[in-house]
């Protein structure tokens, strides 16, 4: 077994960054060794040391930092992650156009990594999508994805992300949303011709599969050479 | 084995009445006894006596018969049914008002069953909806049809009527339309809830099914009481 | 809003007790009036009072027992229950031959209900494969079961039972097993004949399903008749 | 439009040989030169001249030649693609060792391609299959085929060969076999976590595909160095 990967989680106190830290305790690949949050009342809690946002300074020597928190946050993470040459996975939504910026700039001396869904299962169908598009000119694309109720947008995110690859392999997918239940999250993507068809789909069955899709990033990133990555691409490339 | 139900195959030359034809020779519960048809040729093709629609007087006793034509051909053929006491299976569209009310009023005297999908599982399928629906009150129902991407109207006639006994079972059904290949039908209901879900799907692998569906009615229609029925009822009845 | 159906959780302590204790909580048509579990820390949690099965004399009046504990309580459970008047709902595994038969025997004064699976969706699947089979002599039927990787037995227990119904209907079910990653429990019942196919799903998220089919049982039982009802026939009868 | 593609079909009066013909006229891009069967009738039908096997010496100059026929007709067509510098596609079944060797000899001097299975969305599934399972180690992987009752070995070759992909990849597949109504072919290949899953389906509505992939895949290897080639790697290569 090779050493841990060191992770600094930065928003340990959200939904994700809970996820992470319960997580990561059952993976032997990686070792929390700092939980960055806003407030912190115990300073170690289940053997992991908890930070304040302005104790980054303090923080022990990590090789990669993941990101689950707010944009106020972003830009002091991601200094942190230059000044130690550490690798940066992050998830956080609704990011300003410079902080953008300020990560492509960043990608120069470290490897960094934003995903909007950090699902493996999704990053591979996505990848299969496009493979799929690119041999099978001519071929009707279609699209479904299902969610549960409480899901305003449509179609999804992701949905619309496939239907991109789709389109870089050439096919011209049409959509189609269903709201039910408590789903958490099922995506088709059909091709058809005359005679055959192609049914390539992912089905979510809960949400720490992001959490494990962001972990298994952040093994696969630390240690890279600098640049901008993405799942899809650590799982392939 | 019971003596096979004489029919009268009524538009014998288009294609659904060649479909019943060649499928009615090899089953052993059907005999053709009459194909009548625009215009005749050979008077007896392989040992079927043809006629024209001028001379359905002659044609030998029948138990049904089975009407694919168009609507200038259905008063004669009702009439006949209704003078021989035999059973009529319809599945010609386009019928006016007045010939509605026609097979209603015959539906005094003889079996009539006129549908628009001949399919059995589709048939059981509508079965199966409506009782999923009254056993789930407070589940989401969306329908999903699929169809060859010549197919004009959307939602498929078979969704809605497959919604509307989804709505008689106190459902509120949303649909949804795919348009690809030359998928020659298939249709989903889904029952969702938090935390399971149940899908029931019909696919169609050719248009023999509507002509096997039409024979197995006018085997079970036979012999039965004057009325007004329907392929599910003679199904589940 | 009719008056809630006040419910005795007997093994409120197990997996299936608290469960039943949280989902209790969310509805309006159910009020857990007494809970019963092995030894009792607090006297009241959340507003319920809490007994040990030494004290099932001192509970409250309640109009429906939830029984999911071990064999050694049941027959206490099943006295209170008769000497109450009330409704006995029990999914508790391994019971005795002779505790079967006092289940039985019970079923002459009070409704009694015991039932393997609780799932809504699998006993609504239950009788539309039955209803499908019945309707569709001479049709191939296969049962697809998917199951997490630790389950041992094969084909699941709710597999046998589907195709148990299929044979009632008059098919011949096959069965294949599919054990693959943290599945909750899917089964596929699929009817086919030659250019058709019909194919039944229930798909399970979580396991708080049984919880909650439990917990209408015991609303759909309360006030019933005496004798021994089933998940199914609460949901069509 | 570039200049349509010259082809000869050996085995032109068998099942595939007629379909070939068929489909190719309703195409663009190749045009039939050539048909070669046991006995010649007409000598010219539909425009396409017919040799008989003995004839082969005086056909015209052609760019591929598609073989759907019998070993004993193998080293005579494959002998006529070598003289004329042209590509063989064949998916004659049954072909001795020595004749596979030959096979090999003649990819020095032309571009060659043998398939048990010409399904293009088949050959799209087995690339897609390898890529997953490439990503996704530790995840569990099982094929489901479903055939028409008829069918007699299990699983079918074409589930073996996607297994065999996966296990390139580094999953260890596990199989299932449905056989029922009339089903032409389906392929499912499952790779589960926890958590998460993805199901790549490949449906195959009739017979015609076959024929279709082999016409594309003469287009596509028609004027390719020489080699030993396959349909997935002229799809994707």
């Amino acid at each position: 077994m090779s050493t841990p990967v060191r992770l600094l989680v930065h928003g340990a106190s959200g939904r994700m960054g809970r996820a992470l830290l319960r997580l990561a305790a059952g993976r032997e690949d990686v070792a929390v060794v700092a939980a960055v949050q806003r407030t912190v009342g115990q300073r170690v809690v289940d053997g992991i040391p908890h930070f304040t946002a302005s104790e980054l300074a303090g923080t022990p020597a990590f090789d990669a930092a993941i990101d689950f928190s707010l944009p106020e946050g972003f830009d002091p993470v991601l200094a942190l992650c230059r000044g130690r040459g550490a690798a940066l996975v992050s998830g956080t939504t609704g990011l300003f156009d410079v902080q953008r910026a300020a990560l492509d700039s960043a990608a120069a001396s470290i490897p960094v990594l934003w995903q909007a869904n950090f699902s493996v299962g999704v990053a591979v169908l996505d990848e299969l999508v496009e493979r799929a598009a690119s041999a099978l000119p001519g071929w009707d694309c279609d699209i479904v994805e299902s969610h549960h109720v409480h899901k305003r947008d449509a179609p999804s995110g992701t949905a619309l992300a496939l239907g991109e690859s789709a389109q870089r392999g050439g096919a011209q997918p049409r959509y189609a949303s269903l709201r039910a239940g408590d789903i958490v999250g099922e995506h088709l993507v059909q091709f058809a011709t005359v005679g055959e068809r192609i049914e390539l789909v992912h089905r979510a069955g809960n949400r720490d599969i992001f959490a494990q899709g962001a972990l298994l990033a952040a093994t696969r990133l630390a240690g890279r050479p600098p640049g901008r990555y993405g799942l899809r691409q650590l799982l392939f490339g």
